[in-house]
């Protein structure tokens, strides 16, 4: 016998007038925004203050590439559930999958989101290895 | 003996590096938007959600003026109350006040922000009297 | 015989989908947002370049108020000119005057917005007087 | 003898305090907010303006997918010219490639951003051929 037990961490957000645009449904870019506000929060149920470390690492994590896929419109009231799974890359960098959930009657996917971040040394001005607590996140995702 | 109670809406928010600009800190223009996600929220508290109660009244309530006041800057991370408390103008508009705190340590007055609504017929071209779900929801406040 | 002539800075801009919401037109944040815009091209028009110059001159602006007064709505592809003109308040502080005006067949005033600055020291955690180039971008005004 | 011409529809833009974030550069998701502005400014150039004309039409082309790889920051004040390349995929579809160019003291690539956009019908609820108008400003791209 076997459980597959999703371990992804779950955001919790309500689709805003200031996310939508004059079509009457969220910004496609926004889609993007209330995924990285899903990874801030993550980031933080996981020991990690994005403001803070990064100022007393030396070290950022800019985000290198994104890619999205637009499955459902959503409307302002919309409660959504955003899961976020991270992976490691290589010793420098990771992905984030975000999963964007409608939660109406029925729950369904409304997008696919996917990012990657490369661990850089803005003094150095080259790759280094995840700082320890970061790497932690992304191996427990 | 006597007690006076607070009763405004509360509203919870963390501070998003979206909502922040390179000065480090919230974009004076973002205080505002998070104070209609307050409005937004304390409308549905009340059984009123903007989209779907706006189109079937056939009336809009726009916001017709806004002041703020930003008293101390606020950082991504930083957790937030916002209060909600709506006031009776004419039959036709209402005003509502904000006030952001805060919740760092010790709980800090933030910002103080007020708007006016004046509820207006599209088709009619006029002011109108304020939907009665909506005239409650004032006199709640 | 006399001429009256308007001094004021002026900043041309289209309406964008990502300004406005689902109401069909931009969203009241917003309006603040374009003026801010007007006012960072009017400084760089005056030889000020937001971003250098305040890390240079150890000075900072922030805004202290906001006030508008929208008095039309601004929909996707409308163009805008957006008047800036500055007025000085005290030796730290200053006023900007907006007017968002549309420029459809007719030009018509669509906003008023009024912010203030108040110039600050983030190391001495005071007000101080304003750097001199700034001082003479607002009495330039 | 032979010329190349690149015939990309240019759109210029300044980096404004509001698209960046506590980094102190443009946010990852306003990439994509500029880019759309180039896509309407070259639609607008094309004769189609984007609200009257799928207001009109019964047509909507919403964002099906967005991929973008970040290559360098971008910081308050920067000026951007950003090219607009269509491409037909199908009789319903197309996709719109976007490159951002840093015009400091030499010109610079900043990032690559790429749309796919499919022709709907919100009525009947499938897909349906381009506009006439829509499907020239594609094939002049």
């Amino acid at each position: 016998m076997c459980f597959v037990v999703d371990m992804a961490f779950s955001y919790f957000r309500t689709v805003r007038f200031a996310d939508t645009d004059a079509a009457g449904v969220v910004y496609f870019a926004n889609y993007l925004s209330m995924c990285h506000e899903a990874y801030e929060d993550s980031l933080a149920a996981g020991g990690i203050e994005l403001q803070s470390f990064f100022q007393n690492a030396g070290v950022v994590v800019p985000i290198a590439k994104s890619e999205a896929e637009y499955l459902r419109p959503l409307r302002p009231g919309d409660r959504l559930r955003i899961s976020v799974t991270p992976e490691a890359l290589t010793e420098n960098s990771y992905s984030v999958r975000f999963e964007i959930h409608r939660l109406n009657a029925v729950e369904k996917l409304a997008a696919r989101v996917r990012t990657e971040h490369v661990a850089t040394s803005p003094e150095k001005r080259q790759r280094v290895a995840l700082p320890p607590p970061l790497a932690a996140w992304v191996n427990a995702g």
